[in-house]
């Protein structure tokens, strides 16, 4: 039988019939399917199909060790963000994306170290306590930070100027679930924007900021790990992520504390920010009680 | 709003309000409808996702100057032969793929050419004629034509054992609309499958093999430009081209001929393969008649 329009989305998804993995197989009819309903509707000219061909590859050529610009593509379309959602705690702390600067390890450190190793910036507290979902303190999880520097600029981004492991930190809490460590404040930033990812948002009027936000990917044996962020409460861009990661619920006050004796304590010179994020894990067992769409 | 898997697609279509061309405004709002309706039906783990990203990471970068990873990519899952079979001719010869070897210009050419520059296959003569809708021949109309050698390789893809330009040549339609040259039988042969593409086919358990076909671009002045192939009729895999793109109106008797007259004429040695390809051309006003999906 000649492939058609009609017989394209069968005759295809039939080659595909001898996959011995079942999840590959649905991951692929799905996509099958979807793909071709695109082309059926969207109707692209061979010229327009070939420049998609041409944004895919140019895109794959960008990526190195520091880059990811699929990652990128996939944030900006908010597919990132649909998988983080699909796949969130249905209870306990929201999650968000995962973003494409988690890409060196970052250095075991002890609750009070200070993850800016260059200075200059506003200093900042940041206090954080790992609960379950029935309130009880969760000891030895681990808490893996990752943030930009004041100039909005990741340790990978400015070989040579920050030393690798500025700005993250490997830590794990105390029996009373906490942790905490100084900082500066992050600054609001642009996505990497002079690559096919930046050219369609330029092409589509949108502009390439993140609001300010540090990083988390909380771990704990016999819970869900969560990989989420903590945003600056005033900082720009809330409104209109270029990865569409903002949460209501992940949207924390830096307070501007200006007392000594608090300042002595947590270590820092007064005036200074103070944020607490408090982290809710489910329990390894629970799945997302979301419907199914 | 909170992003949630009921506002995603409204909130990412929002941020393209601004996109100035609007066909790229229809394109991604589909292709943004489409990904993430996928993306709820099936819902891939961070981790799947993160595969699939990487997939199309390794295509990317196996792209180079004589290799286009993505367009396998399409190939393979039926999108490229859908996108031709969209644009086709509603009422001339059909179209096929493009494939990804046209990736040299062919060297001009006079008809009763000869091809082949290596020798070693088996002898084959091909006549094409062009003519309109109404059966009125097509002077002057360029023949763009590529196939791969007797062991199914392009130029392209031995470089040091065949010359560039083998296997390639642009003709010009006679008076009558017609032009023939001299070349080898082409081999059927597997697509490159040494990347992610090969491996998809792989885990699927598809072969990689495209039955024997010779390339055309047929291109004249006042006419739609077609993009075909001529399939070659005793070819083995015609019932499973790995990029689905037989069709057959296509398919070919490349006759055997075993008549020293005849080869004399066309200046080959007996037997040779003798194959008649007839070309219609619509008129560039007409567009395609098939319904829209």
């Amino acid at each position: 039988m000649d492939f058609t329009e009609e017989t394209a989305v069968t005759a295809v998804r039939d080659s595909f019939a001898g996959t011995a993995d079942p999840r590959l197989r649905e991951l692929l009819d799905g996509l099958v399917g979807h793909l071709h309903a695109y082309v059926r509707e969207t109707r692209p000219t061979p010229a327009e199909w070939e420049s998609a061909i041409g944004f895919l590859t140019e895109a794959g050529q960008k990526c190195d060790d520091t880059r990811q610009e699929l990652i990128l593509l996939s944030d900006v379309l908010g597919v990132s963000m649909l998988v983080e959602t699909i796949n969130g705690q249905a209870d306990g702390t929201e999650s968000t994306v995962l973003g494409p600067f988690h890409v060196v390890a970052s250095p075991p450190r002890e609750s009070g170290d200070n993850i800016d190793l260059v200075g200059g910036g506003r200093p900042c507290v940041v206090t954080a306590r790992v609960v379950s979902t029935a309130g009880e303190p969760v000891p030895g999880a681990s808490v893996d930070v990752w943030q930009c520097n004041k100039d909005g600029f990741y340790d990978v981004q400015q070989p040579g100027i920050q030393p690798l492991g500025n700005g993250r930190g490997l830590f794990a809490t105390d029996a009373e679930g906490r942790v905490w460590f100084r900082t500066v404040v992050p600054s609001h930033y642009p996505i990497p924007a002079d690559g096919p990812v930046g050219r369609l948002l330029r092409a589509t009027g949108r502009h390439p900021f993140r609001p300010a936000h540090i990083h988390f990917i909380v771990a704990a044996p016999g819970h869900r790990t969560l990989t989420t962020h903590m945003f600056v409460a005033d900082s720009p861009y809330l409104d209109s992520d270029a990865v569409f990661a903002v949460k209501t619920s992940l949207v924390v006050d830096f307070r501007e504390i200006d007392d000594e004796a608090l300042a002595e304590r947590y270590q820092v010179s007064a005036p200074f920010r103070l944020a607490a994020f408090d982290i809710v894990l489910e329990a390894a067992g629970e799945v997302p009680t979301r419907p199914v769409a």
